[in-house]
Order: structure tokens, then sequence, then C-alpha cells
């Protein structure tokens, strides 16, 4: 990788660099930031504070300080726009892709927005971020840049690569050209391929692939990634309810959904609120984690009643309390199991899932079989290496059997029934659904205790 | 969609498919198949028995037939392979990228593998196939295509669009064009977008750009797929130890990898063995389900032998057992917490990454918070609302304190240690960081509590 070894993203680096910031030394910044990669600055500039970060982007020139200030963190791009004068936040902006520029600008408030668009130097550019701010962050037409290559069907090969000429400096990359009416409703693409291998009087139409593949402004971004990373495209055209094109996915832009919903579904599961990272502060890591850990408390305290309520059978049978961390585990692990498993298909999506009943009906089967194997397991050991009394090792076999089957049931309903109410069902694969069948284990635990050893 | 509509991926159609294979009804199949994406007739084989799909697979042309046999499932593609003819299979296998070839390959034995090899039109398909299937499955090497267009150095624009046109079969997709000197070792890349706006005359070598960004064959697929992500490529070059381009990988591949990477995680975290889906059988589920659930049994039958040992305190302060879930619920959730923060910067991998010391100081500050928050938020519950002494709410408002510290170091370090092990971190997410923490914390909060209550 030449550029990580021209520009050397190592501490040493990092030191120099601190040093250069603290004796103005603004030379050194740009010459040694000379054909340095963005993405590679950025995680420099993350390491550092945001006055040292802000100096760093001023020594540049703005092509290059747009570029970083794109690829830095969501909390690092707040600190620094917020520090900046608006005219000089357009100046940068003025530079970045359409798509690029609303999602920094929405950071920002409406009248704050406005006046940096205000600012603008492009009319162009301002009228095409205007329009993607209309949209939700998460769904299509928030994800959407407007600068691509569209192509009149009945243009020919070599108008449509005067047109790529003419804005070869907007668009970046170019995947393929999109074909479209008079009225901009789309009708096709042309690969580059195509384009480079077909005579230059061709019209666009005689080339054109008319079975492309488009998405909704509305459609949710991970849908959007499922269908790119399904139907292996580099790039999606987005049309509006009237099939007008409007606009143009990359697939750059859907690594990083994938990246952030799986960090999302992650710290669902484990339990962490909001979006946390190792390297944030010790406080707000803390105050993430502290919501979760009360429910979890909350559950456990309500569970001490649970147990209190059974005193006088505990008295009678004290080995009972050694086996409640045992039901109570594995309650929690089939929970978890089985949730995920359902989290993990409805992420899929497919015409051929199955149906609530057919999941509760397989579910039940698999229960059943792990429900018998654990069961009979905790009866062996403590009948006979533990050699407690018998009963107790029925009974103790026997309530793992009905925890099993509960766990698996709550573990299936708990993420349908929070994916049906819109929230993210990765939620219950963690505290959630380990605290709700801690309570339920118990008191099943409890109940089979006091029939079955006539407490 | 258009390719959606035209082709409906419905249950009225599978049922159609199904009837049309009864009746042998070939004209069907491929009529109503025509021109339909092969990742749709996918997932509707994935529908069928493995005859079923193999009849749909032979009534349709061999280049179609091929794209479909590529995107099944790895058990589906098994299947059906090992039920192929290695002449047949060798027809599908001429039709696809070295890359998908090697992949399918890789499933049967050395010996088959060779044969079907050996029935292959192309020879220049089979020394592709033959070099790839060298390399680990999981690294550049194994995800990489040897289809792909090369220029040297030396060339003009219309030289290599001559290239371009005789490689147009071969190469499905061009993003880059990678240039290389006379050794064959990577220089540079030009994009088409480049090629189409330069004079036919004018030489590769001033149109080049020669800061590419290259990865070498013994990479890490999912550090290749970060290195995509990062720096925004659609295709990486892939270059042997003496920098000879050898490959090259694209980004369809590499939404895969996050996919695959990103299921293999949640399963590890929430104790699934192997990759299982809500589709396979209830057999199958119930074994990947049943090792990490025995590890969790045989860590609560061990803890039932911790509280044993307290038995007399138990039998003298029997209201301490009715904490014993909150406590073991708290600990298993810190633990879980902690190390997925862990885990999550471990896949990230950054040269600025705090060393394990920096992890634990931090660790150990939230931890010093959220047990001070959950410690006396546990007294005031229990000394105040459910009015236990005081000294038992004391006791245990400090064993969920220490529980806190303990938790928060055991889920740093697990997944430090498993990565250093060459294990997957992920894997300390879940049951196995759960019993852990719940048998330290039973001793650790009925030593407190023989220490405070002096039992």
């Amino acid at each position: 990788m030449e550029q990580i070894r021209i520009f050397e993203l190592s501490k040493e680096y990092l030191e120099n660099l601190r040093e250069a910031i603290s004796t103005e030394d603004k030379g050194f910044i740009k010459d040694s930031m000379e054909g340095a990669n963005e993405a590679d600055v950025a995680s420099l500039l993350n390491e550092l504070d945001q006055d040292e970060a802000l100096y760093v982007l001023r020594a540049l020139d703005q092509e290059l300080a747009a570029d970083i200030l794109i690829e830095l963190d969501e909390d690092d791009q707040f600190k620094i726009i917020s520090h900046m004068e608006h005219h000089e936040l357009a100046g940068l902006v003025d530079r970045m892709d359409s798509d690029d520029a609303a999602d920094l600008l929405n950071q920002l408030t409406v009248n704050e927005r406005e006046d940096v668009i205000s600012h603008l130097q492009e009319k162009e550019k301002s009228a095409h971020i205007l329009d993607l701010l209309r949209y939700d962050e998460d769904s299509a037409g928030g994800l959407m840049a407007k600068e691509f290559i569209r192509a009149n069907k009945n243009w020919t090969v070599v108008q449509t690569i005067n047109e790529i000429r003419r804005q070869a400096e907007n668009v970046e990359k170019i995947y393929s050209i999109y074909v479209v009416d008079n009225k901009e409703r789309l009708q096709g693409r042309v690969s580059l391929k195509k384009m480079i291998l077909a005579a230059a009087e061709t019209k666009i139409a005689d080339i054109c692939d008319d079975d492309v593949i488009s998405v909704p402004t509305y459609m949710d971004q991970e849908e959007v990634a499922e269908i790119m990373r399904r139907y292996d495209l580099e790039s999606v055209p987005v049309v509006n309810v009237k099939n007008k094109l409007v606009g143009r996915i990359t697939v750059d832009d859907i690594l990083d959904v994938l990246r952030e919903q799986s960090e999302e579904d992650i710290q669902a599961m484990t339990g962490i609120a909001g979006d946390v990272e190792e390297s944030d502060s010790v406080f707000r890591i803390s105050k993430a984690r502290l919501p979760w850990l009360l429910i979890g408390v909350v559950g456990g305290l309500m569970g001490s009643q649970i147990i209190d309520f059974f005193e006088e059978g505990l008295q009678a049978y004290v080995a009972l309390a050694a086996f409640i961390p045992l039901v109570a585990a594995t309650g929690g692990n089939v929970g978890i199991q089985s949730s995920s498993l359902v989290v993990q298909t409805l992420a899929a999506k497919s015409v051929f899932a199955d149906t609530p009943w057919q999941r509760f009906i397989k579910g039940f089967l698999i229960a059943i079989i792990n429900g018998i194997v654990l069961g009979v397991f905790v009866f062996l050991v403590i009948a006979f290496i533990f050699r407690y009394e018998h009963i107790l090792g029925i009974t103790i076999g026997f309530s793992m059997f009905c925890v099993v089957l509960m766990a698996s049931f709550m573990g299936t309903i708990t993420p349908l029934i929070l994916n049906r109410m819109g929230v993210n069902p990765a939620v219950a694969s963690g505290p959630f659904i380990t605290t709700a069948n801690d309570l339920l284990g118990l008191a099943i635990y409890f109940g089979i205790a006091v029939w079955f050893l006539g407490l």
C-alpha cells in the first residue's frame, strides 16, 4: 500500500504533527500530507483535540480539507464545523459531493444550515443539497448523491462521452451511465465497458440494458444494502414515485451502512445504549451502559421478591438455593440463542421465510430435544455424582426442561413483536430477554419445587 | 425493480415451478426464467429439494445455470454438485469466473476436483483455477479472481481498448485497468473514466495513477474488507511477495465477506456453534446450540457446589439466597458489555488503539462509576423499600460493586486473550463469559457475606 507507506500513519508522525501545530509550522503540515489519503489523515485528526484538528484543516488546501472532513467521525465533525465560520465551511462544502455535504449539514440547526448554503459558490450544488436534506437520513434518498451521469436514450455514444467530459470534475466515480427518456424517467443503464467498446455514432438506446434494478427514495438503507449485496451492484439508481431518476447510491456508502448496522446490532445485543466506541470518554461509555444494567438490576431485585415469596420452602430445603444460578443461566442462554436466529432471519428478509406459526413449531421441537438432553444430564449429575436425593434431581431436571421450553418461546416471540413495533429486534438478544427469562425461570423453578417436593 | 417484477419471486410461482418439474415441463421452466436474475432463481432453488433443483438447472442453458449455482448456499451447492457427472459440472465451471469456480471446487475432494478440472474446455481457466486453489479460502488469494484487465505501461490507450475488447467476454465488470511493467509488477491504475476521456494515442504511463492501493495474497479477507471500506474501493489488485500482479478482488465479494463476518460474530456471541440458519433442520439447529448450553449447565452445576459450600451461612441467613440471581445477572451483563466494546475495537484495528494497560485503566474507571451507582441503588432499595436489615443491604450493595469490577476486568481481558490465541474474540461475549462471571460472582458474593455478616 504505497500511500500508507509514504504517509506513515504512525505514533511518531503524530508526535511530529503535534510539534508542528504548536510551533505553527504550516509548511510541515502541508508538505508531509501531500498525496496522503484522506481516510488516513482523518484517523490522525481523530487523535487530536478540536483546536489542533481545525489548525491542520486550515493549513491544507480546501480540496483535501473537504475530503478529510467527510471521513471524520460524526462527533469530531460536529466539534469542528461548529467552530468554523459559515463562509469558511461553505468553501469546503463547495468541494464535496452533494450526499456528503447534506450529511454534514444535517448536524447543524436549520438556521445555521441555511446560512452555510447561502454562502455556496455553486448554485447547482446548493439546489442539490437542499433537495437531499428533505429525505430521511436512513432512506435511499438520504444516502444518494446527485452527482452522476445520465444520458438521454436518443443520444449517441459520442454525445454521452461529451456529457461525461463536461461532468468529469463533479462526478468522481462512474460505473454505469443511467439512461432516461425525455421526461427523465429511468429507462436502463449502459456500462462504461460497453461505452468504450461501442462505435461513436451508436445510439444509446441500442446498447442500453433495460432490466436495470432501481430503488425508490423512501426505501430503508438496510434494504438498499441487501439489494446491492444480493445483485452484486456497485451503484444503484434512485427513482421517485413517478420513476423519475433523482440520484445514485454507490457501494462505498453501502459498506459504511453495513458496518454501522452490524455495530448497532451488536451494541443492542450486548446492552449498550447509543453509539459508543472504546475511544469515547469514561463518562460517556459509563452512561451508555448504565440504563441496561439498571434494567437488569431492577429485574434481579424483582427476582429476589419471587424467591422471598418461597422463603419457607427454601428454609425447609436449602439445597434448592444452590441451583438457582443454573436454572437462571440456562434460561438466559436459550433465550438469547433463539432470538438471535430469528433476528438473523428478520434481517435477511425473504419471500419464503417461515410464518410465525412455522417458527414456533420448529422452535418448540428444538426446545424439546435440547430440554430433554439438558434435563436428563442435570438429573444424572445431581442424583448420581452430587448424590442428592433423586427427587431433587427430578425437580431440577424437570425445571430445566420447562425453562428451556419457556425461554425458547420467549426468545422467538420477543424479536417478532419488537420488529412489528418498529424497534430494532436485536435488542431482544440482550439484557432485556435475559432479565425477563430470569424472572419467569425463577417462578417456574419454585412452582415446580413446591409441587414436586410438597413444600 | 424490473427484474423482480417480471420474474415474480413468489410462493405462487414456486408452486407452478414444482408442478412443471413433476410434469417434466422443461419449456415452462426455461421460458419463465428467461431474463430472471440468478440470485432470485437461487432463492427459489433453496426451497426445492436437491433432485428438483438439479432438474431445473439441467433445463436451463449452461450460462444461466452456472450463474445460479454460484449464488446458492454452500450446503445446497454441495448437494447438487456431488450429484452431477464430472463432465457436466465442468461444462458449468467453464462458464464461471475463476474465483467462483475455485470456491465451488473447494467443496470436492482433491481427486474429484482434479477430475472436473481435467474436463474443462478452456486451458487458461484450468490454470487459473489450479492457481487459486493453492490459497487459503479466507485470504486475499482465495478471494481474488484471475479475470481482470491489465495494461503494460508502455501501451497506448487504443492498444488497451483492444485488450479490453479481446477480454470483454471473460471480464464481466471493469472498474480500473491495472498497469504493470514488463515484469508484471504493479505500477498503478487507470480508471475507465480516464480511458474514455483520453486521446487514442495517449501513453498509459501518462494517465496512470501511481498511488494505487494493493493487498498481498496472504492478507486475511476481513482485513481486505476493512481496507476497501476505508479507502472506498470498488476493486483492489492483489500482488504476490514480488509485487507481481496476480489477481483482483471486487467489492461484491467483500459485501458477502462482511455479511458472513457479522453473522459469524453474532452466532459466536449468542452461543451458537457453526454456521446455521433458521431454515436448517431441527436436528442441525439443536446440535449447534447444545455445546454452549452444556457449558452453561456445567458452569451452573459448579456454581451449585460453591453455594453448597456456604450452606451453613445460607441456613442462618436465608434471605441471601434471594439475591443470588441479582448478583449473577449483573456480573453477566457487565461482562458482555465490556467484552463487546473490546471486540469492536479489535475488529477495527488501528495504529492508535489503546494498549492493554490503557484499556484496563479506562475499564476500571468505568466500572468504578457504574459499580458505585448500582451498589448504592441496590443498597437503597434493599434497606429502605424492601426494608431488610441495613447490613444485608450493605453486603449486597458492596458485592454488586465488587462483581461489576471483576466482570468488567474479565470482559476486557477475555477477548484480548482469545484474540492473541487466534480464536474469534466475539466468543467472549457469549455464554462463555457469562458462565465464568457467574461462578466468580457467586464466590465473591458469599465471601463478602461471610465476612460482613460474620456467618
